[in-house]
């Protein structure tokens, strides 16, 4: 079929290898193995069809869910004066997983960089802004990853929003719990050592 | 939205991280991708609800083409006398876009392999060996890979074809073209060796 292969084949093939993770022989390897097990093609296709019609996107927070404003933004029981700040919904979901957060959320939707094309006027900030002006926000917790995309976009969120009174903090660098400390890098061992903290 | 996640969305989380090469963190970035790029998933659905109806497997030899029987059965110009075996259609399209080969071909659907569940009955030798009694034919080439699988596969075939009055033979062993020495293994190495040939 390589001379002759069906357009829309070699075109599916194409849009796969282009989604963040997969390259043309993961794709190809996908689509085979969709073709040679109809039946996981067609839950495939009923769930992503479904998940296509029922997820919207909030307009507070970015979030996904089935409803908008999502869930968490609808919950009295939160605190909605505290905006935890991540990247993603994958990482909303970890962060809510953790059950270590009570307050509502803001999702960037990508991190400063050149490399992936996000600017900042993607990161939704005038949301934020509209939220603070809303109502009085304590604090805003910058939960990104502990890169260099992190931490610059960290900074910048901070910047923009400087000239209100708002506290802005963000995760605190050190060891990995449970992690061997033969496998953690120089720059974290000396953060970890300059933030030391007394056992007693 | 972890403590009251759509149900559809779930499980088509659910469902790609038991795709070959997923896990559960690739398959949640995947699916948040396509749920924020919506143009992206809408093409991703027209083209895999058109392959699934246009695709389909050749009766002979178990390609996948928008014919049955498969281009390559029908083409006339093709020696019919010459069935390359292989892996599957990934494999058969990469023999093809070499050029090395103007054979037909038989898609084994995977290696025997205690990991995979792959059983002798799954590899489809009953189409082979009708071919064998329909019109004679030269030779078969197990086109395999050189893993373990591989070879017990191709060892299991040869065996099943050996009451048949025909050639079967494998890929040759050796260096690969292009590939520095450093990083050769041993066993490579040794069998290439042996099988050395002269220069001049």
């Amino acid at each position: 079929m390589s001379r002759d292969r069906s357009n829309s084949l070699h075109k599916l093939i194409d849009l796969m290898s282009r989604l963040p993770g997969f390259g043309p022989r993961s794709a190809r390897r996908i689509v085979l193995h969709l073709l040679n097990n109809r039946q996981v093609l067609d839950t495939f296709l009923h769930l992503l069809l479904d998940v296509k019609k029922i997820i919207v996107q909030c307009d507070k927070c970015r979030n996904l869910d089935i409803h908008n404003p999502c869930s968490i933004c609808l919950d009295e029981k939160r605190d909605h004066t505290t905006i935890c700040v991540v990247e993603n919904v994958g990482e909303l979901w970890i962060m809510e997983k953790s059950g270590a957060f009570n307050g509502v959320y803001h999702v960037l939707g990508g991190l400063l960089s050149n490399m992936t094309n996000t600017t900042p006027a993607r990161l939704g900030l005038d949301k934020i802004l509209d939220r603070i002006s809303e109502k009085p926000i304590q604090e805003v917790i910058m939960a990104v990853s502990a890169t260099l995309e992190g931490q610059t976009t960290a900074y910048y969120v901070a910047s923009e929003l400087s000239q209100h009174n708002v506290k802005i903090s963000r995760l605190a660098f050190g060891i990995p719990v449970g992690g061997e400390l033969e496998y953690v890098d120089e720059n974290t061992l000396k953060i970890a050592l300059k933030a030391r903290q007394e056992v007693i």
